[in-house]
């Protein structure tokens, strides 16, 4: 693996680990075992390469969407997305970083976080239409709105997960949506219900 | 105010602000004013600190249920908790903590996090047995379950808007989830939609 490469894992490993603030370019050094000069070379300073990993989480999470994107019924799809394992006490590498005080405060970090959330958001919406076109979904249901709420599901289930040291909490908040959005569907279709 | 007060209020803004990390005893004395005796006299370690400023922030969250604890229709109270103005941008000081990597690795930090989660819990699942008795919700909802799912809502709505630095995706992720409950009444009673 090339130096660069080397360096962007390393530093989203860390920030994962121990945020942004706590992580300083020794650390990445340290255990990248890559020198100073390279380093300085590629990334001028530690802003630059926490904006080059940002970006390669967010390369990592979105594949993650493809169930959603995928063909077939977009119910099943719902379902397969929402319930595929997660590693609930870890939570997302791309959410987290909201939380990040000094992050947060940037507008050229939070820039890579912000488009792949639109894009997850395109993703719920699509297969949201597609969920009411096929009579599984009320059609009187916003679906812009809708797919922020199932976003948000995921995103809070982490922070409850998290608080617990339990996946529980995770596995309660995505299996009740998937609850009601089989409740709103237009004639009470019972579809069963998740063990 | 007396210098313990002052000193957990300061650390709460701290860590705020800064995430726990990055504030260090000298930025607590800094901003407080209190002198280091009095500090290490009241509060031996960060650690010490952090803790009583967690349980403060606690102890700020919770009157907040207050909408949920109350008396009267419950998908009223239901709505008055999930729609009231709430700073999207700054997010939950309690569910934030989640997120600080050193906060999240200690588990005496975590214990006020969980233990506040777990009585906004209760709280939920109170208002939504009232509303399926009351014909609100279908009965054959899992209301454990859901009162996760509304936690989460609000919860990961927080990241969203950060995210955008936008408070749009936190109103429509709540609004979104009215939408679910009101669609999730045995009848599909029209109650209206939200604006």
């Amino acid at each position: 693996m090339d130096s660069r490469q080397l360096l962007v894992d390393t530093m989203s490993e860390l920030m994962w680990e121990r945020g942004y603030a706590d992580t300083s370019p020794r650390h990445v050094r340290e255990r990248s075992g890559v020198g100073q000069g390279s380093m300085y070379h590629h990334f001028p300073t530690k802003r630059d390469l926490a904006l080059a990993a940002l970006e390669r989480n967010v390369q990592d999470l979105l594949p993650a969407t493809s169930e959603l994107d995928g063909q077939g019924d977009p119910m099943t799809r719902i379902e397969a997305y929402l319930m595929r394992p997660r590693a609930a006490l870890k939570g997302c590498k791309v959410g987290r970083m909201t939380q990040d005080p000094q992050v947060r405060e940037d507008p050229v970090l939070l820039a890579p976080v912000a488009r792949a959330f639109a894009q997850v958001h395109d993703s719920w919406v699509r297969v949201l239409r597609e969920a009411v076109a096929a009579g599984q979904l009320r059609a009187d249901l916003d679906t812009e709105r809708l797919a922020h709420t199932l976003m948000a599901v995921l995103q809070g289930g982490y922070v409850l997960a998290i608080a617990q040291q339990d996946p529980g909490p995770f596995d309660d908040a995505r299996a009740g949506a998937l609850d009601l959005l089989r409740a709103a569907a237009p004639s009470h279709q019972n579809t069963g219900r998740t063990a």
